[in-house]
């Protein structure tokens, strides 16, 4: 299945989540994991779309979700940054779902800066997280 | 706001939904009454993306869905005719709903022939929905 630009703008309008979870994790200098993530669920019935924007997109996987619902899945900010962040700076998404992605954005490039290092950083990330995920929430 | 029709098919493959209702009406001969009718459901806060959807299409109402979740929806024979099956015949959907859609498709043909005007046919009718509405409910 070979899909358009503006196809996958429209589904991930519909579908996608831009996420930044934010763990606790001893081993890190501030006591806390920073973990963006881009994720588009489907039932499995439908799995082959994931797939094709997997292959699409070049990185990323595809696991199951929850039950029978299937999540195509993108983490590591390498792969965010180097192949979905410039797309949908590309083909900018039609609903608030953009918002979620500036923030998106904004949170890689924090870490690119290393904010996330310090603690004062993670509260900068954390009080951006919280704005972000309660738009996109289902 | 100006949509692509590609955008469009993506996002309703992620959010539209076809549906044939069948209500009792004791006006009608058989009984019944078929109510085919396309919508898009969004929260309030992306209703811009509904009526831009209603001013592409060039038919259809925006009105409250429920609570806080607004939906785009197109009625009546005509409109669904002559505005939303061409567009999907023409910009095939890639989700399993757009087996839904060839359900819904064939129910409009068999309105168009006067077969929803039988009892016989109402069941034939009933046969499709039953599937089609399966599908697509989330």
């Amino acid at each position: 299945m070979k899909l358009d630009a503006q196809w996958i703008t429209g589904f991930v309008d519909g579908e996608g989540c831009f996420y930044v979870g934010i763990n606790a994790h001893p081993e890190m200098t501030a006591g806390f994991q920073v973990l963006p993530e881009f994720t588009v669920v489907q039932h499995k019935r439908d799995v082959q779309v994931l797939h094709a924007l997997k292959s699409y997109f070049g990185c990323g996987v595809v696991r199951v979700n929850h039950g029978e619902r299937m999540a195509y899945r993108v983490r590591g900010q390498q792969d965010l940054n180097e192949h979905i962040v410039p797309f949908f700076a590309k083909h900018s998404l039609k609903t608030k779902k953009n918002v979620d992605f500036i923030k998106f954005r904004h949170v890689l490039k924090m870490m690119e800066a290393g904010v996330h290092l310090t603690a004062d950083g993670i509260d900068e990330i954390r009080k951006i997280a919280v704005q972000m995920n309660r738009g996109s929430s289902r």
